[in-house]
């Protein structure tokens, strides 16, 4: 577990609320004052594939017990994996258009250790002939609407990327739309499982004008060949002397964000608001910059970074449910 | 090591030709009396990945020196990854356009036990922006060529589907262009080494409508958000109910054998030639069906099946190379 305490402002002001973001690897913990007021920040591996002997309490009680002991009526938010039927308690989509409101009173309750009580943010589904879910990426597109202007058609494009990038449209702070890349995982895939890993070595250093030769090559195969045509590439190259081997990987990365870019871009400019001027990114500084190189390549130069996106989103979710004592 | 002799008119001539396949995976071996005459077909798991202990030269013996022993001047001709840089001899690539007498000229003899010669058919390199190569195929597209009629343009397109499947264009019995699509063993990656494989288990028998469900999804989803956006539907579908998790696997086969076929499509109709009416299809018999539904789902109804291209292409070669006794 590791332990940041951020300096503030106004350190002065008390505890009020527990937000926990519990994915599938990792549980993350931040003890707020206020929404972007974070007094400590905690993180463990203890994600819920991954829990102690002792399960889901054991877990709780190892990262947030010391909080509790000093002040036990703090409220408890959770988002994520938790709330999934692999979970502490599954909760029950809510379906698109969803807005924080929406989240907030589809909070399901769980009983903790010494009958205290952990709420768990509900994920949404959306449904089409291609069904969608996410179980986290709403609170965090929650937070990271909270203080910056939409558009003038009140539409935003989010990104969240990772092992299953999530792009999602808000209009007017509803979730309208969104759509999983599996980008992260397929690149894990590919890289640790296929042929194209056995040319590929660690690189002393990032080779950006790779990435960027992949983003291009992911971009213009895109309505033609496609991703399955030009994968490939990533081992042909290497093999026609064409890039170092040490550059492969970099190639790769870029190829695929390259493709989840411009499948985003046509999927969510098909609703005819011209083309995509801006987007948010919401992740973590390495990932987030990789996007932003892509975005710049693709001319896409106005992009919003978020890297706190998911306290301010339970903070705000809390908020709306009147757990946050005033 | 199986072995199969074919029932056949004309058993009466005598062999003239050892064939060798000699695949990553497999050995394959024809003991030839003429362009479509098996006297004997033998299959051995020695591809050159997994060698006996004795090498390329044991692996040989084993399949091949029953043969030679009665007849000790067959000529012996070999095409796949046995003449990669892991193979037993390194055999430089023919450049594109190619046909069967460039292969025929730049056969690479590799020195067996005994003094014998083994004869190794060239792969081809297609260059270009992705650079692309093939090693065996170039000798199943040559035989397959044989006695079938090229359409009026001169121009036929073939599909060997596999692991890495090739799409091959040539126009006048030359391979002017091809593409690999690593349609089969991103499968393999996706189910195996993703979260899509944890909804999947073993059907009861096979769901064709599953697979023909994802193909139309993956030809649809091809120009829009693409494979990366549709790819987690394997997953989405089943979590929603609406495919069993039974059915998950053929899904995802036709999704990327659906956007293999567009991308294809897309790539190869490039020349102006206008829709693409048939497709000669080179592979074993079960994955070349699931092929022929995916074109049939297409409107693509003209298909030639040319299950024994390996061996009528290496006997073309070597005859074209003098190696054939008149």
């Amino acid at each position: 577990m590791t332990s940041t305490s951020p300096a503030l402002g106004d350190t002065a002001r008390p505890p009020a609320l527990i937000a926990l973001d519990w994915g599938t690897t990792s549980l993350r913990a931040w003890l707020l004052a206020g929404p972007l007021q974070v007094l400590e920040a905690r993180q463990s591996d203890h994600g819920i594939m991954r829990l102690p002997a002792g399960g889901f309490r054991e877990a709780f009680e190892t990262i947030g017990a010391e909080w509790l002991a000093s002040a036990p009526r703090l409220p408890v938010v959770a988002c994520g994996m938790v709330g999934s039927a692999q979970g502490w308690r599954e909760v029950p989509y809510v379906g698109t258009p969803a807005d924080a409101t929406a989240l907030a009173a589809g909070l399901t309750t769980c009983e903790m250790s010494g009958g205290r009580i952990l709420r768990i943010v509900p994920g949404v589904m959306h449904d089409g002939p291609l069904p969608d879910v996410m179980r986290g990426e709403e609170t965090q597109i929650v937070g990271a609407s909270l203080g910056a202007p939409a558009s003038a058609a009140g539409r935003r494009l989010f990104v969240l990327p990772g092992t299953h990038s999530k792009w999602a449209a808000t209009q007017a702070g509803r979730i309208v739309e969104f759509r999983t890349f599996m980008t992260g995982e397929m690149y894990a895939a590919l890289r640790g499982h296929t042929i194209l890993g056995r040319l590929m070595c660690d690189a002393p250093q990032r080779d950006a004008d790779a990435f960027e030769r992949g983003v291009r090559t992911g971009r213009e195969q895109h309505g033609v060949g496609g991703l399955l045509a030009s994968v490939f590439s990533a081992r042909s190259l290497g093999l026609a002397g064409r890039l170092p081997k040490a550059s492969l990987a970099d190639y790769l990365s870029g190829l695929l964000i390259g493709a989840e870019l411009e499948g985003a871009l046509r999927l969510f400019d098909s609703a005819g608001t011209g083309a995509v001027q801006e987007i948010d990114i919401v992740g973590n500084e390495a990932l987030s910059a990789r996007y932003v190189e892509a975005f710049a390549a693709a001319g896409i130069g106005r992009v919003r970074l978020h890297p706190q996106a998911s306290p301010a989103g339970l903070w705000h979710i809390a908020a709306l449910a009147g757990l946050i004592a005033s």
